[in-house]
């Protein structure tokens, strides 16, 4: 009898609050799979650190109890890392992680990350595929960009767009209570693409509410067309919340965040950079005169608990279990993507498939044009149609004298 | 018979997550004294609102419904103002202002807010007394800063300690996922007092866990132990997470945050004010070259409704109702006060008494320096015995389409 093969399981990039959830569903299903894997390890700070040799026996070291705890817990629990491989498949460093592979007699990897973990999950299925390896290498979506293609979106988003819905309306009640014109400027995660920041026009309640602009990277930004905006706006809403990407441009490609530096140096002689939230705050004040405020949501984004969207946090599971089962009807070198079922009765409804990795990583899916509208400042019906299945339900998380609860490694 | 006399309230100052859970305690007693009292009416944007003639009836204007909808509700619901009243009470403001209570037959005022709101209360009062006026002049105590004296905490305190505990112990998770040394700063409310800053200890797992440093106002800050004690933290920890108060400063007085304008300057050729988080974190870059970044925590530390501190909420609307059921006995000039009970089992147990409220006004409690530890870069067991009991529970906020609902003024 051939003796089973093992599974090894890793993350890598920044962390979103489900990217353990999905690290949940690769475990259970390989503890499910018992007649086929062998045992189940994890690499600790992705590739970088299984190349130093750090792997965790999670088969033996994670409690059923621990494994409730992993799936809310935010953060990258083997932890991450950000390395890429080398592109050409003859680098020594490709024979020396499969050497890895095989002492630990692995049959099946699975990545969970961005972009740039699907070009790892690309360059070691075709390392494999090269080599005749037989090491099946998957790819679990995570992101909360969004910025995957082939996908109808992406683990992590979800949750992401609830917390960032949810914090805007929060700020636009606390920016309205005072009596006085004011412009809260929210800037929110996203270097190229807008979807996180889309989000915000969840938190509106009602035609021209808070935030009544919300501008993306993918639409030219103009400082004086935002100026006229605030303007406008100003006739018809005392307290003015608007929500900008991170990534911002004008015309010329350049990067609005980019402009804070021109002339600015810190206490040590430094360029300052600041966010474009507080250019802008500048900008304003200096032209306008109005009272203004920028508050730059934190990493808060991608790793708040409190906010976690259920359905996110499930779909990042059986993301994880669907690949695993796929792996074991022999698939390799593919990404689980998500497809949305047009349901008669305009339900929301998935399902899972796969996609051949090499047509997702290192392109970037952005917000389509179409679904930008007003003068750039606005976001479409389509967008908030899109978005507001992905942030349903709120999961229970354990709680110990008030406080989330999360599991760490010993 | 004499004339029912009308129940006014309003609310002052920075808004926190559970001053509308005071409102509400305030108009349910009310409502539920209506054989003493005539009507409920609300002042808009407070004493400056009331000014300009701004009155909600809130008795018609808000169902039931609305009112279970208020209590988790965060912003200040009425509208607020920063308003201070003239020292002397000859001037034509006040009978302008009795003028006005008079016009509405007010018997009974409640003013929500800290501590500029309770020199409001002191001064109305005082005023009443001077000329024989009947209206009772009651302060509800609120404010994230936890800075009135004559209590044991404040409403509002509980939850933003919460906001802060939490978000802290997930910034930390986030934080730790990469294998490289790095710093992370955490800027958290509070100019003067130390107290909300100082509730980042709760998020510690155990001894030496993260946050693990903590600098409060009510110690002298100085770089360069600063530097040192980041030095030695990196021996133990490979990613360090420190919390800082907005109003640090050194031993000469000056705010941290100040020096981030010495020599700065923006694009428009305004001196840059960053705060202390954003000015250390380059200081840091400077010296000791390692991976740092700071967060700026934002207003969410005041009006999250996802972190809602249950004990706090619930403390809040029976401050409102204690003080109506006080006022209906014959007091003014009060403020209400917590009273915590050394309760035999150690269980948190609090009453609640009434207070001169000019014994509170123009006074600040900050943190006893004995709460201080080590090298002015802790807090003491005390502190976490003394915080924690403010943050348990969660009330249940009502959601639509994955949202909290929330009340707004029509």
């Amino acid at each position: 009898m051939e003796m089973k093969k093992n599974l090894l399981v890793g993350q890598s990039g920044g962390p979103t609050a489900v990217i353990n959830g999905s690290l949940y569903g690769v475990i259970t299903e390989g503890l499910q799979n018992k007649e086929a894997i062998g045992h189940v390890y994890g690499m600790l700070n992705g590739i970088e650190g299984f190349l130093k040799g750090n792997v965790m026996d999670i088969e033996n070291d994670i409690s059923d109890n621990d494994l409730e705890l992993l799936k809310t817990t935010p953060g990258s629990f083997l932890g991450s890392c950000r390395y890429k491989l080398p592109e050409d498949l003859a680098d020594p460093v490709y024979e020396k992680l499969f050497a890895k592979f095989d002492e630990l007699n692995i049959g099946y990897f699975f990545y969970i990350g961005g972009n740039d973990s699907m070009d790892t999950v690309s360059k070691l299925s075709r390392y494999a595929d090269k080599t005749g390896s037989s090491v099946r290498v998957m790819g679990v979506p995570k992101t909360i960009d969004n910025d995957l293609v082939q996908t109808d979106h992406t683990p992590g988003f979800g949750s992401a767009a609830k917390y960032v819905a949810t914090t805007v309306r929060e700020i636009s009640t606390d920016a309205s209570v005072y009596d006085t014109k004011s412009l809260t400027i929210v800037e929110i995660m996203g270097r190229h693409a807008g979807w996180l920041t889309a989000a915000g026009v969840l938190a509106r309640k009602f035609k021209n509410d808070n935030p009544v602009y919300i501008y993306l990277p993918e639409s030219d930004f103009s400082t004086d067309e935002f100026l006229a905006d605030v303007k406008k706006g100003f006739e018809t809403n005392n307290n003015l919340v608007v929500c900008v990407s991170e990534g911002i441009q004008d015309a010329t490609g350049t990067f609005i965040c980019e402009y804070s530096g021109e002339a600015g140096v810190d206490t040590f002689g430094h360029k300052t950079l600041t966010g474009c939230g507080k250019y802008l705050e500048n900008l304003v004040k200096d032209k306008l005169g109005v009272k203004v405020r920028s508050i730059e949501l934190n990493v808060s984004q991608r790793c708040s608990s409190s906010m976690l969207s259920l359905t996110d946090l499930n779909e990042a599971a059986a993301a994880g279990s669907f690949g695993v089962a796929a792996a074991l009807k022999g698939e390799t070198g593919k990404m689980i993507a998500f497809n949305r079922i047009n349901a008669a009765d305009n339900a929301y409804a998935l399902n899972y498939s796969l996609v051949d990795v090499n047509e997702v990583c290192n392109k970037e899916k952005t917000v389509p044009v179409e679904w930008i509208t007003g003068n750039g400042n606005d976001v479409s019906q389509e967008m908030v149609d899109y978005i507001r299945p992905l942030i349903q339900g709120t999961p229970v998380v354990p709680e110990k004298d008030g406080l989330p609860l999360f599991l760490y490694r010993k």
